[in-house]
């Protein structure tokens, strides 16, 4: 089965077509700017990879754009767009309503439109590609995957804050957690490979956007994330955990309002902000090794809140049977990911320095034979659990 | 040398009379409810008990109050006011000025004053004490130890926030922690027991507001308590560790202003907002035996923040030798060490139940004999910090 996987967002759209039988990926792509000017990127297997840029006024008009594309001369991958039997979509917030992936229909997006409160900047933007499918392909049946609902399996311990029960109650106010999709692929890989009945494992999913999750017996019960993907790990341009008091003592330094101060901490604050330099870690690290101090700061700011959070994580779920990298720096960076383990052999973790710093694809693992617990790297895999969740549900 | 030990609030004035010497505790008090009507309770040495309610219109009479007190008839311990050599006090907030106790003189007075921004509800009334102390006893020497000046050993990595360096370099926006006294003493008191030359200690401050430290060489290297003592654990009537994002999510779901929010945050939160029952631990954890399940969500809530951080600090010192419980909970509550500790064997951590639940007075250990981390109850002593301090800089 054919799954086309979309992933909208406010200015962008990224999409696979993929087997979701064979795993078989077909073709993928990147089209962003759009509204602004237009640049898509396209890329046939993985191998051919072709640049387009030309004005993409909206939404519609990029996807029409990528479907012709699909079924076109040079690039083509299928003969019609009828060969598309299925859409799966990216939607970020899935609230308390979605503890899974979900066909569309109107109550769903009823349900998304309602959350939108609680993901601004993302379910809007979800919907409407969701809509825009509708449109272009009738007779296509579409399915949601969301970022939040395999946090759905939180305790209420684990997902309440304190403050006043009536706000959770009344307003929904809780941690809701997100990159849920990400946490769930890279757990069942572990689990897999650890091949154990029960299982206590721990995934740094360290991209743009970066959380921790603790998963216990296959289940999230913990989550860095929270109401919003504010909180947490430090990020390029994230803060992450930081003083609710900082907000009011900003404003009046800064004379901004609350959601200047918000927009701040999301856009302008972690490594960027600490290191001056980027929100690029791997330029932040460049700049580290030239000497340059705000940087080093920067990068040990970032291990030690992961490992904070590692920590934690192990002691609530009274220990660790394996800790997952995973997403761009969790794969990529051999030095995050030895500063992040450092010091742990007292609870039964070590790294495999050279193990840890040999390149390879897939699955790996990068603990030392002695370690109680296992390291991996494994290759977070988004889009194949949408399209299989999309073809589960389709083939129903 | 008898020092007069005085901590004021905002309608409060806590005070004790020690011999710094031979650390005996002449006499100690509590005036409440000061500018609204008045309360004291009064104790000479640990066995005689005094309550006095009058009108107490201002912390001066409050102080005049005390000094007759300690004069007077029936509840003499000093013969005149001239007995009194020096005078100790508490303040909040030493900002980066202040890495230790200081002798009051006019610098010291204006930098207490220009960090008020930073410690709005405190460096007001503690400086009120000093000034009326200098007015009633104008020949005595006043001096001055701070909340924030044990911490000031922190690295940099583990002060910043991540948000823009200029904030920090501008603003003085930075993590400053509280309870540094109390930390100080805690951890000293559990490194003689150690005896140990290097040392990694984590105290676990649980009172009223709450604090979680972790020590290495006697040196405070970080905190849970930020720019203000909001951030951290899980409190009374304090949320703690609380996404950023729910601030303007609450503002505009119920209508309130910023400072308005984090009162809400400070004084309707923590325990007391989750359990609706109590800010006062006892009652919530009756409640809880009885069945109220918020308040069983609670108390879970409570021992897994204070295990995140003791997990977390843990990982940032490489291992820990010592774990000091202390403060009214952290002394009294062995149902709390006991759910905190749970769990955590697998990092060497084990807790001796039955010493756990044993009552007993000073310091004492709990763990169990194979346990590699000590784990310790040990009162804290604030004012006999306080006044040592005092009689260590006045005798030079």
């Amino acid at each position: 089965m054919l799954v086309f996987v979309l992933n909208a967002g406010s200015s962008s759209l990224k999409y696979q077509l993929i087997n979701a039988k064979t795993h078989e990926l077909k073709a993928s792509g990147l089209v962003e700017r759009i509204g602004i000017d237009g640049i898509l990127k396209h890329e046939i297997g993985e191998n051919k990879k072709i640049t387009f840029e030309l004005p993409i006024p909206t939404h519609k008009e990029a996807i029409e754009l990528v479907l012709r594309i699909l079924t076109n001369d040079e690039t083509k991958v299928i003969n019609s767009i009828e060969e598309i039997q299925a859409i799966g979509h990216r939607v970020v917030h899935g609230g308390e309503y979605f503890k899974g992936s979900a066909i569309v229909d109107e109550d769903v997006i009823q349900k998304i439109e309602e959350l939108i409160p609680l993901a601004p900047l993302h379910n809007p933007a979800n919907i409407m590609g969701v809509k825009i499918c509708k449109e272009l392909m009738p007779k296509v049946p579409n399915v949601v995957t969301f970022d939040t609902a395999f946090h759905q399996t939180m305790p209420i311990e684990n997902f309440l804050y304190a403050v006043p029960y009536a706000d959770y109650t009344e307003h929904h106010l809780r941690k809701y957690g997100f990159h849920g999709t990400s946490h769930y692929y890279v757990s069942n890989e572990a689990i897999k490979i650890l091949n154990k009945k029960d299982s206590k494992v721990i995934v740094c999913h360290l991209g743009n956007g970066s959380s921790v999750c603790a998963v216990e017996n296959g289940k999230s019960i913990s989550t860095s994330m929270g109401l919003t993907p504010l909180e947490g790990l430090i990020m390029g341009t994230r803060s992450g955990d930081i003083d609710a008091g900082v907000i009011p003592y900003l404003m009046e330094k800064k004379g901004l309002s609350h959601t200047q101060i918000l927009d701040y901490l999301n856009k302008k604050s972690g490594i960027l902000g600490v290191s001056g330099v980027s929100s690029d870690l791997r330029e932040v690290i460049k700049a580290s090794n030239d000497g340059d101090k705000r940087s080093q700061v920067a990068i040990t700011m970032l291990c030690e809140r992961i490992k904070k959070y590692l920590c934690s994580y192990a002691g609530l779920m009274h220990g660790v049977d394996a800790i997952c990298f995973t997403a761009g720096i969790g794969e990529n960076s051999d030095l995050i990911r030895e500063k992040v383990c450092e010091g742990l052999e007292f609870m039964g973790i070590e790294l495999d320095k050279t193990k840890n710093s040999t390149r390879a694809k897939g699955n790996r693992e990068i603990n030392t034979k002695n370690s109680k617990t296992k390291i991996y790297v494994i290759p977070t895999n988004e889009e194949l659990v949408i399209a299989t969740d999309t073809y589960n549900l389709i083939k129903k």
